[in-house]
């Protein structure tokens, strides 16, 4: 009988999870993809569960890079062709409807994009509680089952086998630079150098963004330094001093055209406000707590006529960043800085969350 | 055992269609939804295939009204809620594999919306051959049988039930003025008042155009008075005079914005283009012949930065045409000129062929 | 000698203005456009300088229709053709620079239009202070002097003559349904039923939104039933009872997809997004107080991917009002609630700050 | 009494083009800005004229790079700042009236930018006649006098002072980068390694284009090697062997989504179609003869729903070329092949003429 070790977040001991052992009847009975896990990654959200969510127990991991170990006839691959046992995936982490108007993209248009994000019948990889079909949907695990409706990524050979594992958060970066609609008159400065501010770096570079300027504190030294590598012009510490007055010093006594704000924290959002130039845009990607606050003046968005777009979830820029990465343009897989097996899990969340030089922890199966 | 007429056009002899009477072990299947017909309108391309077509034998008719016959368990509408036996119901007239990056809407742009009508894997409804699953494919039939990814929309009680049969062509005009971004900035000539060009006339008034004005020839004066009722600030015939002149007398001396040119004969769109403003965007969405040809100066486009867009199929734009057919604001029920029952399909072909007063021949199953 | 009464705002009596008569050498000295003023409308934005703006004296008044008195050569009007003596127009209300960056539209992007209301060089008629040039530079006066670079629109007969005072107002409800982005997928609700809220109205209707919803409170019937004249398809009351689920009773049980904030409270942009749905695009054009706060939860924007975007001023929006006006398909006229003749601007003030059925004053220059 | 060199064509003498020596009584006698000329390129445009344009006389000559010798009070450059004598600049080639319809950008949506390119008013560097102000109206001239309303970038340090002598056909690949709207998820063809062809394919990298493909034919060997320096992924040689199997070898056996047609020749457009895929957009930037003609089959854009879109003159794209070759990111110098003195203007048109190894030929005023 098949078996597969998976990491468990049971909702009741915060801050503790631990791994089981599956016996499983059967591999994806219901027609499932099963994959073999490669490589998954820890990810912020996940860090926010293990800290204080109450769910019931769920298998965690939504940044999933795997083989495909079971192939039922029908499935196809995101680029409309058949999946095949040994390809190497990358799933989307939502599994949407494909119906409701919202997976269509109806409603759609120039100023905003509608895609499956907003599906209310969607799930997601990583969130799927125990007692609901299929078993093994998260990431931390041996093996995983991905229920019909899938969207699924055949990895081409011209990506790092390994790098590969950033295509979930990368999406979300370069879904940052086209919500903000970057181009080439502007000057972005994205705040945080976590995983997702480090890959909206890369994405606006890549669009030909005029400056991308990446912000952090006092410890994000390392950070910013890859940062630099990954496409930013130039870095400012926003702890210290006058951020305003950097960004000038930097953009020509300008302020910047788009914003990013990709810490979590609210206040950060009312920091981009002052750094953001009359009729720009500021796109919070954060994951803030659900109590956090921020205070606005409407005048101070009406006269400057500037504007605030919330997001999240990738959605429909998967394959612009497997382009990205095949490209081999940019040092992506430094972001792995470190890497765990599947036991050493609790060690893998709790050395994310000391920050530090921890930029993007991977759990590795092989 | 259930039993279906349906009117099978063979491929074999042009011009010829005949009712047969098909036994059924079962509706459904393999889980498809069941409708029985309540209407189904003829289109222009039924008469091309009817006419000219090689194909092997089909069921045609994709103008589908009909109410649910069978609803299997997880069929969704549309609109994300479940079927039910009894709902009046429209369903679109492809049916795309809803995985490939096209149906996904990948690569979509403010300049150009992607929406499944590029799906390499979909199959139409009318268009199915008899050999092929499943039978009751098309909806000059007492019921249809929808596979699993049809996209099937709730007809709510606001819409006259008799007009619903012409959402999937409202559809096509709908996207047209999308297609050529029509807004209250632009005066929009269209060219060819038949089911397109009436139902794009109404779309464009829908989406607040300046001023529309609909083109057609000798012999389409009843089409243009009806024009006129469905949002047509004006009419011309293009048949004698000069159409660039009449266009200017009723446009403050200006050409227009944007053309729609929904004939199918390709000298429509050389007239066109004479037509059209500097900066201008000329839509083709005619059933053009395929060995029909055009002949362009180039230097006419570049100088002027004028454009042409080819387009068929309404895809993503039912939703907001079940929106206008609720409003009751357009007679588009006087546009349903002739009625005819199953048997008498020929006739209705024949009739439809000869144009006339014929606008949109119906197929009636009550 | 030329002379003309003007209404002075001294800046230094709140609540108070009075009539001069100034005596000038020659009437546009520097070139200037001269027009002879027929009817100047009061604004919302008049009234808040008139309560407690400290600036130095200016001749109010930018909502101005006038007869053109003096055309120097050269001179052209909006739509490229020469400006002759005895012509009706409008000018926009801004002075732009016409050479900077914004006022040509560089940075301009499908999710934002850049126009010249960024212009660092702009100036504003009717807020010119006295020691400037031109003398003339407010509505509220028998004659305006416009400095070179003024946009100047011809009103076409077609257009009711004295409802074009309206033009300058119904450029900013334009902007606002182009800001949101409004179209026949929408279901817009329009919070504050003033001129910019009934103007805004008209437009989203213009535009084919679904559904336009306009929300006021308690003393507003008059307003909110003349809303339901100018296209809102329904109205609501947003001061009594659970507005939420008032909208949700008019739109098949969903929230608005857009929300237009045009009441100058705080606490409305709060409310709004209550009401906005997933996806949704909140637009504030609202003339906020300086000290004015919102607060707002991010996890809020960021979860359900909603947007704030702040305007003001219709900028490119004229033309396309012109053409709804020459339409006559909206009883704008009624709008223009009380007349007033200049002698008699400190009681058209009065009786504006007082609300109750004055929507629009004007005053009557014949 | 000032003198200025300038190459004069008769409009009388094809091939011919003459250096005379004016006198002029004054510089700027309109209040011109006076430029003295560094380099100005040579464009395929002013070959045309040479070659067979019955104009009256002409200095030809718009790719200009100047030092500012007079700046009148009030001339602004394009970032809103003072022009003062001795500024680096270039000049837009058009001079706008700034005041019509198109040049405010009426009009202007998300899938079609509006510029002053439309502009009816509009004069142009290097086509203005001898008999009409100002006289040095052309590049190849020791000065140039420009005329008010002219667009005139300053050039920042950060460029190569030679370098700039290209931001005008710069900012036509932009602009087509843009009319084709360009993004990460695309496969650029381009055809033509000619400038325009170049610099779209530095424009169609900077925006992130996936694949970028430079075409030409026999004799193109050292344009296509430097296509590949300034950003094209591959090149291909369309003149032999089948163009479409070329393309798909290099593009995962798919064709070009988008395609930029840079080669002046109408066949070009026809074989661009063939290599163009379902739901692309082909964008013809060549200057075509006037009696090219070029035949279509339109089932071939409405069944594939392509577009054919025509454009010219970069308007709006100054600044963010600026910004690129500010990056020094791409050796543009390498375009720089041929240097001529003004006396030797014959020599250079017969040479780029000729075409071989002559890229882009520049007349040297130092």
């Amino acid at each position: 009988m098949p078996r597969s070790r998976a990491a468990v977040y049971d909702g009741a001991t915060p801050k503790h999870i631990d791994v089981r052992d599956f016996e499983v009847p059967e591999f994806g009975p219901a027609g499932e993809l099963v994959l073999r896990t490669r490589r998954c990654g820890v990810c912020g959200s996940d860090l926010h569960r293990w800290s204080w969510s109450k769910e019931t127990p769920v298998i965690l991991g939504h940044e999933i890079l795997g083989v495909v170990e079971q192939a039922p006839h029908g499935w196809l691959a995101a680029d409309g062709t058949p999946l095949q046992v040994g390809d190497l995936v990358v799933p989307e982490t939502r599994i949407p409807c494909h119906t409701c108007e919202f997976c269509r993209g109806v409603g759609s248009r120039p100023s905003k994009q509608i895609d499956y994000s907003h599906c209310p019948n969607q799930r997601g990889l990583g969130g799927i509680r125990l007692n609901e079909m299929p078993l093994l949907s998260g990431g931390w695990s041996d093996y995983v089952e991905l229920p019909n409706g899938a969207i699924v990524h055949k990895i081409p050979p011209e990506v790092d086998r390994e790098e590969a594992v950033l295509l979930e958060p990368f999406s979300i970066g370069m879904k940052a630079s086209r919500v903000a609609d970057v181009n080439q008159d502007d000057t972005v400065l994205i705040l945080g150098p976590g995983p997702i501010g480090l890959l909206a770096t890369v994405a606006c570079h890549v669009v030909g963004a005029k400056r991308v300027i990446l912000a952090g504190r006092a410890g994000d030294e390392e950070r910013l330094a890859l940062g630099r590598e990954l496409g930013a012009h130039a870095t400012i510490d926003v702890g210290e001093g006058d951020p305003v007055e950097k960004l000038k010093a930097l953009n020509n006594g300008r302020l910047a055209t788009r914003v990013i704000e990709a810490t979590g924290v609210a206040a950060a959002i009312e920091l981009g406000l002052t750094m953001l130039a009359r009729g720009g845009v500021l796109v919070t990607v954060g994951g803030h707590r659900p109590d956090a606050r921020i205070t606005l003046n409407p005048s101070d968005l009406v006269w400057t006529q500037r504007e605030i777009r919330g997001m999240q979830l990738g959605a429909l820029n998967y394959e612009s960043c497997i382009g990205v990465m095949a490209s081999r343009r940019y040092p992506l897989r430094k972001m792995l800085t470190h890497r765990f097996e599947l036991p050493d899990i609790q060690r893998a969340l709790e050395t994310f969350a000391e920050r530090g030089g921890c930029i993007k922890p991977v759990i590795v199966f092989d």
